[in-house]
């Protein structure tokens, strides 16, 4: 393990991924470890999103959504993302926000389980998820209910009365990673089907929904895909349950036939049917860029470097910032960690935005937690040491217990 | 009435809304009628996203949310829609797809009259409004239905069975424009709730939601607000509905407190309460633009505009183009009409295509309509002009009738 600020540069020296960084814009002197919450700009969007801008829109103007291929983005853009989660052609597509996603999936499965009573999820489970949940019981008041456990209870909770299992590959707050495989069985072995939410898994580590035999998935554009702020979601639906998959948010596009303008919803055969209303072309051009970043590296080296990096900076926690008030929440097993590093703190929120004021980005979470994300596509092995400094100072000096004005200056 | 091309030319040189052409980026030689499909280019959106991009993304990052203003666009956009439609501040926000609010408000709607069963439409509504109507019907199963008349028969079909009338204000295919006022009375003189899309006629007339009591509105950003391709869509409720405001995709956005990531939803005190998941600032940013530039004009002078070239076109038509197999399906009443021209012609679809060869653009929609939108903000007489003497020419000349290849040959 580096003891020394140049044992991580050399780290960086040997990095078979580290020419990846040069894809991203990243502010000089920043370090940033909050790509689980917001990818950096692809360099490569900034000359697509003109070209569409002043060609596409510009001069195809209307005939942009066959010429320039925008009718078939969603699905388009889809297959991409099949490719970073072990989905099949034709499996995934990108529309509207995973929220929106979650609540037509959700809905789907009560159709597809009419009798059985139960969501289950995680208690601390990503709050849209459960809000969402919470949705679609309340519309119906027809004794559908959101159950929610602690993680390690969930395969136990499972039973006769449970319809869909959802849960979050990788929990937001502490990066512990849950296996899909696992998982998934215990859902089936009762019936059940089981939804996954990617949000903080694709993109930073490999996913392979068909070996785990999944039924549903949704995940988001703007983390580790780098698709941009508020970038559109995706969803995946099992080929086996396509034919049966029926959600209520039947827009036009989701249309068997869309340009027939009938007056009755016919579902298209496809994963089309999951499309609801006229994609964001813009957002979705940004995003198609992100994931293609993310298609040039191998799924494989990039976890083995998150873990590498994850690693790094639990050891020099552990090394450097013993007796300083920090707590680890995320696994040390290897195996149980996503690509995040979460440390609690009772004074979390002050120390993130002293953190923040020396340009170490990181991000807090209620009530007390300090959040690192760590994307081995651009960040280094020195970002993960500057950043433990950073914060090692910030502790031993009590940096984070001043007004804000006085911190940057207490670091010279 | 003009009867030569220059005097077009002469009714151009004397518009006082000329000079907002400019504003836009608009092909040579294209003669574009189809801004009530998709708005052209607005030419600071192309510096405006570049500045989103490199500035606010590349720089601000994570940060963009607060430092860029990207989580209170829903609101300032929707503020800016406000002063098209004749709402207030506070009861418009930006978000989701024209279908997607569509649903939320039906949903609303069912809540705040559950033993009315009846969702009232026009049979010849934009489909789209048809479909989400389905879907919130057939997944409850508990007896509510979408019942569909024809327009004139609408207000005689309200009765107390009646939960909501959803109605577009300017029809998609006839550019029919129904009376705001008189409509959203005969609902409410039933105790119903009154739901207008604003699609086809906001940012191309004056729509005063406010003064019509209407309870409820969506609207598109792509068409006459220029917004681009598959831009964000907008919802209205009243200021007197918000509190009782219910709607079940209730994602993070939608949430009193977003940010403690509670895991009990607490809908918003405020019009946040119909947002849902993270909105697509890139495609946002291109929205609040195309807005800004039709608030540079003067709405009165836009209908009188858009009147005098609907006008325009229907006379050069019945002048130019008698004997040509060409039916009017828009009204002749001006206060009955919206910004656009339809003609019924039994090969549509072939002299569209013909149409198109010719770089005059608008669009077909089945079985036998010719549409031609008109945009008071960028359409000029000299359009209407060549529009119509295109028209004429394939008519005549059977240009229609040829093979592709052939039909732009003819025109020299």
């Amino acid at each position: 393990m580096p003891t020394t600020r140049a044992d991580a540069e050399a780290l960086d020296a040997a990095d078979p991924l580290a020419h990846h960084r040069a894809a991203f814009y990243l502010p000089d002197g920043l370090v940033y470890l909050d790509g689980n919450s917001l990818g950096p700009v692809p360099i490569a969007a900034v000359s697509r999103l003109g070209q569409v801008i002043a060609h596409e829109w510009g001069e195809q103007l209307i005939r942009g959504w066959n010429d320039a291929g925008w009718i078939a983005m969603p699905r388009r853009i889809g297959d991409k993302i099949a490719r970073l989660i072990g989905a099949q052609p034709g499996e995934v597509i990108v529309t509207d926000s995973t929220s929106v996603n979650l609540f037509k999936v959700l809905s789907a499965s009560i159709k597809l389980h009419p009798h059985r009573r139960v969501i289950l999820s995680e208690r601390d489970n990503f709050p849209t998820d459960l809000y969402i949940a919470q949705g679609r019981t309340h519309l119906l008041d027809d004794g559908h209910a959101l159950r929610l456990v602690d993680a390690d209870e969930l395969p136990a909770a499972i039973d006769g009365d449970t319809a869909v299992v959802m849960l979050t590959q990788v929990n937001y707050r502490t990066g512990r990673l849950y296996d899909m495989d696992s998982l998934t069985q215990a859902a089936h072995a009762h019936g059940a089907l089981m939804l996954w939410d990617l949000a903080h898994s694709a993109g930073a580590l490999p996913v392979n929904l068909t070996a785990a035999q999944a039924d549903f998935a949704v995940g988001c554009g703007y983390k580790y895909l780098n698709g941009g702020p508020g970038a559109p979601a995706y969803l995946y639906v099992a080929t086996r349950h396509q034919p049966h998959f029926s959600q209520p948010l039947s827009g036009w596009l989701g249309h068997a036939s869309p340009f027939a303008f009938e007056t009755e919803y016919r579902p298209a055969e496809s994963i089309d049917r999951a499309l609801s209303g006229t994609p964001p072309i813009l957002s979705m051009s940004a995003l198609e860029v992100g994931i293609e970043s993310l298609l040039a590296a191998d799924l494989q080296a990039l976890r083995a470097k998150s873990l590498a990096l994850t690693e790094l900076f639990i050891h020099l926690v552990d090394e450097r910032c013993a007796d300083l008030g920090l707590r680890l929440l995320t696994p040390r097993d290897p195996a149980q960690r996503g690509s995040q590093v979460s440390l609690a703190h009772p004074e979390g929120y002050a120390v993130m935005q002293a953190l923040i004021a020396r340009d170490v980005i990181g991000d807090f979470r209620a009530p007390d937690i300090l959040r690192f994300g760590l994307a081995p596509l651009y960040n280094r092995y020195v970002d993960v040491w500057d950043a433990v400094e950073a914060l090692r100072d910030i502790l031993a000096t009590r940096a984070w217990d001043r007004p804000q004005w006085q911190r940057r200056a207490a670091v010279t």
